[in-house]
């Protein structure tokens, strides 16, 4: 992710909404106790962009945080939220390890083994308990926003953000996995749809909006803001397809052209399907899980398709949006250079 | 379930968040305007006892629904609970179908073959469909009573009691998910407290509460009704263990002895582990799959060890509890009353 200053009283935040659970869920028993636990490691491990966006957002409106202490629950709450999200999509994909090590589901199908369960009962077992994590996640987030000391008024506003969080993120998930499970389905528009609801509203817009409704930001800064958000978290996901197809493997945080092996219905190949070479880059995609020297074919079929000139190209004009947006008056000239600031760290992700 | 006294002004409310949902996933594209529709359908054909039971006791402690409105949202927000806690609790038993027609998961598997997708993609998409219907219905519960207009004292109870639904429910769960797939794990004790917790705490103590707290009980009464709501909750799901080993297929809804065909670890059966008959016991519930010979075998066998006696013994201890609850001078006539209609309800239901 993009680098944001760190701020100890966001972590603390985040740390004192974990504990809530950890310690709720002991009190109802080892075994559930045992998911309190597992909730909070995989909730810890992560960079915290998007509470820290809350709180570079604020800071630039010119919010006080002594003024405003909830910026802290609130900005912990995008956390939760993006946990939440993490841990269902890790089911929904059948993903049983994050970054290396054995996630909610990973970790209770062990549970079930050592308890001598076969292994369609661990499999069950694991799906049940990452539902259920996934739901604490969710209801926590919701509570953190539920509780934020501010006047009424902000707090509808807050929960408004999060109820947008909450359904473009699902329906860019449902739309992900239908774009992966039905052949030909999907047109260039939804796909692009699909991308940047599955990411740019709960990553970016949302966060940097509630940064800004906290520090008490008009409608017509909120509205600039919600634009250039949008074309943040779009374009930061067409990076993102871009890494999973061309990036390094320290980039990507897993093997090069990751998404290729899964045959990832992304923009990337939204856009090379355009392209009159589109035969050779399918039947090179096709193989792509068979191996590295696949991989490389489908790589270079992909170039040659001129879908990631293409990509690129999009995700240029879509940061020049952004920029154009970060000079606007309405805008404090903080919150314009944090602007230009994340720009930057989206286009310096570009493999 | 038990019945109560229907109140068209608990369906409107049910129905107006059910409204708010479709019409929300429709401004997201079709795909996902098709998952508000299956929300709403999956929220339909319910008995509506949880909201039923909050308008109830409302009623119960003289509270004046012209002047608290807010009973209605709130009713339904237990509702929209149940609905999630059932749309995720098909997920992890792979289920398809409620009450003989396709659920979430099972319209979004059509979906996905009637797209072109192969039966693995289909099961995907039927589980994304699934869990993202669920998390859409938590959050719409939290919504309700994150919004209800209350004083913020009763607000913060109301919010106390869904985040106890929540946890002891999920804590229900595993427990019953574990107690399902690790062979010899659970004591009696266990299972007991995971039938408890299962259903207890969401169906009859949180909406009995929340009824008290709209209407301004104090907390004596509340402490009493606590425990009695719990009493009742316990009984109503040991009653449910003999509907699902001994009911009629009217009375259970599916087929006569359906806990038995599935090998449930229910109390019932954790009373029978405790009898010497124990042995021949499991040798026929180990069969009681193969089909109606076999599972009235398991029935004979599982009379024999006098367990289902000792159940009934349990149960009536448990309703005498709520009976003697119910004429604590804490309590307003009219709610003692409830009580103890609700006790018959539950005592009428032995099959």
């Amino acid at each position: 992710m993009i680098t944001l200053p760190p701020d100890p009283r966001v972590d603390a935040a985040i740390d004192a909404s974990l504990d809530r659970i950890v310690t709720r869920a002991r009190t109802l028993g080892p075994g559930f106790g045992a998911l309190g636990d597992a909730v909070a490691r995989a909730s810890r491990g992560g960079k915290r962009f998007r509470p820290a966006l809350v709180a570079a957002s604020f800071g630039a409106f010119g919010g006080d945080p002594d003024a405003t202490p909830s910026v802290y629950p609130v900005a912990a709450a995008f956390e939760l939220l993006h946990a939440a999200f993490v841990v269902h999509d890790d089911v929904i994909d059948h993903d049983t390890e994050r970054r290396g090590i054995p996630n909610v589901a990973g970790e209770f199908r062990e549970h079930a083994r050592v308890q001598g369960a076969d292994a369609a009962g661990a499999v069950v077992l694991g799906d049940a308990a990452a539902i259920l994590a996934g739901d604490l996640l969710l209801h926590e987030a919701f509570r953190l926003v539920s509780f934020a000391e501010v006047d009424p008024v902000a707090r509808e506003q807050l929960q408004a953000l999060l109820d947008d969080a909450v359904y473009v993120s699902a329906a860019g998930e449902l739309a992900d996995v239908t774009n992966a499970v039905v052949p030909e389905h999907a047109s260039h528009d939804d796909i692009l749809d699909a991308a940047f609801n599955k990411t740019a509203v709960y990553s970016f817009q949302a966060p940097l909006q509630a940064g800004a409704v906290l520090a008490g930001a008009g409608d017509e800064a909120r509205g600039v803001l919600s634009a250039a958000g949008g074309s943040l978290g779009l374009a930061f996901q067409l990076v993102d397809d871009l890494i999973g197809a061309f990036g390094s493997a320290e980039q990507a945080g897993r093997e090069s052209g990751g998404d290729l092996r899964e045959s990832k219905r992304t923009p990337l190949v939204a856009l090379a399907r355009e392209s009159s070479s589109w035969p050779k880059v399918n039947e090179a995609l096709a193989v792509a899980h068979t191996g590295p020297i696949a991989v490389r074919e489908a790589q270079v079929a992909l170039l040659e398709s001129g879908a990631p000139v293409r990509l690129r190209g999009l995700i240029s004009d879509t940061l020049d949006q952004v920029r154009t947006a970060s000079r606007d008056s309405a805008l404090p000239a903080a919150v314009g250079s944090l602007l230009r600031d994340l720009a930057d760290g989206v286009e310096g992700r570009i493999p």
